[in-house]
């Protein structure tokens, strides 16, 4: 109505993106309109680069542009050991803690029937097959703390258990730095069950 | 280092936007990457044809994908009166007030000299040849409320005293809908001093 329509259109496709509000789709559609070539031109081509180039690593699920991901594809990774997330966005979370030398296997989701997503979806079938496969020793289970990654875990906990091999769950417990006072009761009973002797 | 090159570019490219920062430019790029083809091509569209087709209207400098905008191409509008804002944005805020139906003038900028902005950097010699070519009886100066908004009105005021055109600024006072204890100090001055009587 007010605007002429290729901004009308781009304000529309901005808008899509998450958390971008009408106000703030405005705002970037004026940034692009008004910013230098260059910026718009980098943008438009990583975007189109990053649809084309990046995909699944065959192996492990994790986001990477060669057909091996670079944590697959590192001969200094333990593949004794292998860490079960969601999805891939995860596992950048947990190697910033540089505290696991392992491997990852990325479910694409977690068991959700509200959602219609059982384990035919995810890549479970997958991850059985690198069990069976190879030495494994570990598999760690790093799907969320929230009811579906709770099922999830449980649910590939069972899965694994006549394998005979090691199931272990992140621990819970309050956050470090925060104040006991603004803990919930639910992760603070956790806290507490899972407390541990300071040697 | 942790991501997957075209992703990092990716990243990068979208951290550039106004109000994005690192957190929120990685949430974008993987929502980028997760969305339907349609989404992520629809975006690319919009913002390389907004660049190609989006440019200023040749008289009043408003955003137009021809070659007058829809303003100055409509012949219902008054054009005996010119509104002068700062930026074409500021014509949409102004139009959805449906309160106006005269032409505009975008000065695409305020007079900054601490930014190197003289009235030579705006639109300013093309709105005198607005103002003596055609039969305007009226200027209204809406720049904005800040110290740049105000020097550029006061800056335009003295330039078109000499032409016998009727210069009037936006009034100044309390937001609607606000409360009085809110205001700054200056704004309730103002409003005082702009008081009018009720009929």
């Amino acid at each position: 109505m007010y605007y002429p329509e290729p901004l009308n259109k781009l304000i529309i496709a901005l808008g899509k993106l998450p958390g971008v509000g009408p106000k703030t789709a405005q705002r970037l559609a004026f940034h692009l309109l008004n910013a230098p070539p260059g910026e718009a031109r980098d943008l438009v081509t990583a975007i189109t680069e990053a649809r084309q180039k990046i995909h699944y690593c065959s192996v492990c699920g994790n986001l990477t542009d060669r057909d091996l991901c670079s944590i697959c594809s590192d001969p200094q990774r333990d593949s004794s050991i292998i860490c079960v997330v969601e999805e891939a966005r995860d596992i950048i979370a947990l190697e910033k803690t540089r505290q696991y030398r392992g491997l990852y296997h990325v479910l694409q989701g977690a068991i959700s029937p509200m959602d219609g997503i059982g384990p035919e979806q995810l890549t479970v079938k997958e991850l059985l097959g690198r069990l069976s496969e190879r030495e494994v020793k570990e598999v760690v289970l790093a799907t969320n703390a929230d009811v579906e990654g709770e099922a999830t875990a449980l649910y590939l906990a069972r899965l694994i258990a006549p394998m005979e091999i090691k199931v272990t769950r992140l621990a819970y417990g309050i956050p470090v730095g925060s104040d006991l006072e603004y803990a919930d009761e639910i992760t603070l009973a956790r806290a507490f069950s899972g407390r541990r002797q300071i040697k």
